[in-house]
């Protein structure tokens, strides 16, 4: 087999991951990042957004399940949810699976990121047509602050930290800024890397949210399509705890298909190793 | 930085890991297999058979942890402990954490294993003599039928089954064995690969040893050092459960270090993704 190889570093650039092209079916520098999508003999679909995967068809759906499932079934009534980042679709695919949802605002900086989704990865972005759904291609850290006591849930979707844009969705005014935004029982999930090779992201995103909001705890996932094959989340909220609130029922009776979450990972996803919980002490 | 890269492959071809190495410490084809050991910049010093990473300084802990811990502290008082391959060391110093624990053999099939991390490895070998250990090699396969109703506790800390006298330790024969060598509420647990890359072999040592243990129950971890970053082994026992007969106030009052496993790892460890849940039904 003649094989194209798509290699991606991780960020210290002594280690990365390889894996073989079919096909490549979308390459574009936009104003913000260079996107490629292109299919894979072993992980499906991938878009990737500066030479770093982003979803791929394999197992985009622990990522997506996770970020939206946690916070969605802890807020007894979800109608008004914003998704930052995400231009995949793949977060409001999951929040659309709840029939309390009313309005979904997806603010995605780069439409043309949204643009080559619809078009290449039906799989992620095949709601994002739904009536429900307001796409706004606008910077999500100046979005944010159009909004007070409004939403029921924030899920935060970005790309990496230190990627331009990315940064300004890690920063403490930002997270205030969510947090205003948030009703009174509103909730807030963001994805806040993982505990090896951005760690000091993943503790500062962690920290900063616990300044902000009432609650704040970070659970994990299996996720080998980001390396090391482990990623972390944050539940964020003005008074609901992820644990104590939590109905298992309520999972036990959805009636979508869910490929990853289900109640007892619902719970055990909160329980950290003893090394991370020492890097978040 | 001049780097030397190593290239890790996955079973398929198509993809894999690489990451550099700064240090070539030991390199030998011995009658079983090529042993490599070397230091990186990133993960500290990695062991590798065949061009399979082993073993990495980072992140050894969490394998050997999660391997030894999880059935040590379902056993009410283990005594007698065999360990087939594991010649790194790692598994027996986390088995030796606890002091109920006079005997530990260690059956390493390949002699030049134990001596090269005896030599280079000593942060995993590091209890390889103490008086309690005693190193056999041999055919594990064929060891373990010399013994009857001994064990507390066998740990199969073997290599890939697909590599070469490896997978013997996968066979439904090899499992009766262990059933065999073990005491009346003796308890096992083995590596059992990842569901992604090797989906096959996780399902087929977990049905088998399911058909041979009275509980048989697949447990989870976050590992980077193996891809695709999460990895499993399985509990199986004569009668104790991992669940219903754990005492988290043993593990609160355990007075060795440990950087993964703790009281809340030890249960939700065994919750299983749905998709996982499919693959073993």
């Amino acid at each position: 087999m003649n094989h194209i190889n798509f290699f991606e570093y991780n960020p210290n650039d002594t280690s990365g991951v390889f894996f073989s092209i079919s096909n490549i079916l979308f390459s574009k520098q936009t104003k913000y990042q260079r996107i490629d999508i292109f299919d894979t003999p072993e992980f499906g679909r991938v878009f990737a957004l500066d030479g770093l995967t982003m979803t791929r068809e394999m197992d985009e759906f622990i990522y997506h399940e996770m970020i939206a499932h946690v916070p969605m079934f802890i807020h007894e009534n979800p109608k008004k949810v914003l998704v930052i980042g995400g231009g995949d679709g793949g977060t409001v695919r999951e929040v659309l699976k709840h029939s309390s949802v009313e309005e979904v605002i997806m603010c995605e900086i780069d439409a043309e990121v949204i643009e080559a989704a619809k078009k290449y990865l039906p799989l992620t972005s095949c709601e994002l047509d739904n009536p429900k759904v307001k796409l706004v291609s606008e910077d999500g850290s100046k979005f944010i602050k159009k909004y007070k006591n409004y939403f029921d849930l924030i899920i935060i979707d970005s790309t990496d930290p230190t990627e331009g844009e990315g940064g300004l969705l890690f920063t403490e005014d930002f997270y205030k800024s969510c947090f205003e935004a948030l009703t009174d029982d509103g909730i807030l999930s963001a994805e806040t890397e993982d505990p090896f090779i951005h760690k000091d992201w993943m503790r500062d995103a962690y920290k900063r949210l616990s300044n902000i909001f009432v609650k704040a705890r970070l659970y994990m996932g299996y996720l080998p399509m980001y390396p090391p094959g482990v990623w972390t989340w944050v539940f964020a909220s003005k008074g609901k705890d992820p644990i104590m609130d939590f109905e298992p029922e309520k999972v036990k009776n959805f009636d979508k298909p869910l490929k990853y979450y289900n109640e007892e990972i619902h719970v055990s996803c909160f329980s950290l190793p003893n090394f991370i919980k020492d890097m978040i002490k």
